[in-house]
């Protein structure tokens, strides 16, 4: 029996994936990729076995226990198999999922944490996620604009509100409107500023700035799509202060 | 006038840090280190000179106005100037404050994002902190027992124990008891599971669980000290799914 490794890609730059997740990548005997690591896959050597497992047209898309049973499938033929997942496997990857289901199927397992796009999308055009005296808490949640529309439903928004914290979303422009009414409903000033980044650590990166009360038209005219990481909370001015040339 | 890299270090296991912050640790001409990077000082080549701002005895530690003005002066005499930083820089590291007095004195800077060890350390004892179904946010924040006790109280616990996500504490373990009674006290149940993780990434990493009714007392019983990374939500009863040997 192999072993199974849930690695981290990191936000996109293959030179943000960690040293064992390079070194994990040149030593696996089948690498499994979709399109939340497209950057990474440069880093997998020539000729090694690639299974994508993104595909674009959804026909051919595997659902999350094809996955699942396709890593124990691929343990029982190969010493080490890696997964690439995009960011960090525990922080809205299902990593938690991937491992339990390898243990419940008696395979070895260990999953090595990468940078959250969470974190590095909006480092990457200079807003600091906390700041003291601006920030003293940092919540990230999904908007789940793919999947599981039920749970959005099960976030307190009210108690995120009232945080006062930053707030990351990700995945969420599918929803957007739908988080900034609650965040307006539960209190949050219309003034509160609002970054939208879009395809982070791609070439075609932008960020989209604006406000609670204004971004879901600014976003709107200016076409964002996924996958994109939204913060909302005062760190986004802090970009001010940093940015050299507003359009980097 | 250099350049000056504020170069996330990631949780203290050196295979855990970037291509990218490998790579400048190499081309740096200098590299300035604190108490938090220590396992990752190996990486430097022999011979660099290497400036270390966390010396243990409190009369040679170097303020924070110290450190960035150091940076300034730095930036004067070098080409490449790496400052390392636990974890991630914008992730309570100071990043922002220290990108904005740069920035403020001319100083060309980058920011490299690293992993944080509030995913890291719940992550390698079998923590993952979003599960579907279990929790739907995840919340940071730090319990500041180092400095600024003043902030502590600017965080809203009521919010926090409203959300009832998972709530990661950096640095909190001084004022474990202060933090645990607020929870309590805004009414998160004396069930909810408590994991602490003391030195996480280093031979010394361990990890004692209990719930907020007798984390306390199990923390004080077992002697836990700083640097600790602590979680509250019911992601840490995925652990028992998960571990093959609970002395892990």
């Amino acid at each position: 029996m192999g072993k199974v490794y849930l690695v981290g890609a990191g936000p996109g730059d293959p030179e943000l994936i960690s040293l064992k997740a390079y070194r994990l990548i040149q030593e696996a005997d089948v690498v499994l990729v979709d399109n939340l690591v497209l950057g990474v896959k440069k880093l997998i050597p020539e000729g090694r076995k690639v299974i994508d497992i993104g595909k674009t047209a959804k026909e051919h898309k595997l659902s999350q226990d094809g996955i699942n049973m396709l890593m124990v499938e691929l343990s029982e033929q190969y010493d080490k198999v890696v997964r690439l997942k995009g960011g960090d496997p525990y922080i809205f990857g299902r990593g938690g999922e991937e491992a339990v289901f390898l243990r419940e199927h008696g395979v070895d397992f260990d999953v090595v944490p990468g940078i959250t796009s969470a974190v590095a999308a909006p480092a990457y055009f200079y807003i600091p996620l906390t700041y003291r005296g601006i920030s003293s808490s940092l919540t990230i949640i999904t908007g789940h604009e793919m999947e599981e529309k039920e749970e959005i439903d099960s976030i307190n928004w009210e108690a995120i509100a009232n945080l006062k914290g930053t707030l990351v979303i990700l995945m969420g422009v599918g929803n957007l409107a739908k988080n900034v009414d609650k965040l307006l409903k539960h209190g949050l000033h219309a003034e509160t500023p609002v970054a939208v980044v879009e395809k982070g650590f791609t070439e075609d990166a932008r960020i989209v700035v604006g406000t609670l009360g204004n971004i879901v038209e600014v976003a709107a005219k200016e076409k964002v799509k996924p996958p994109a990481v939204i913060v909302v909370g005062d760190v986004v001015n802090v970009r001010e202060k940093l940015v050299l040339h507003p359009e980097k």
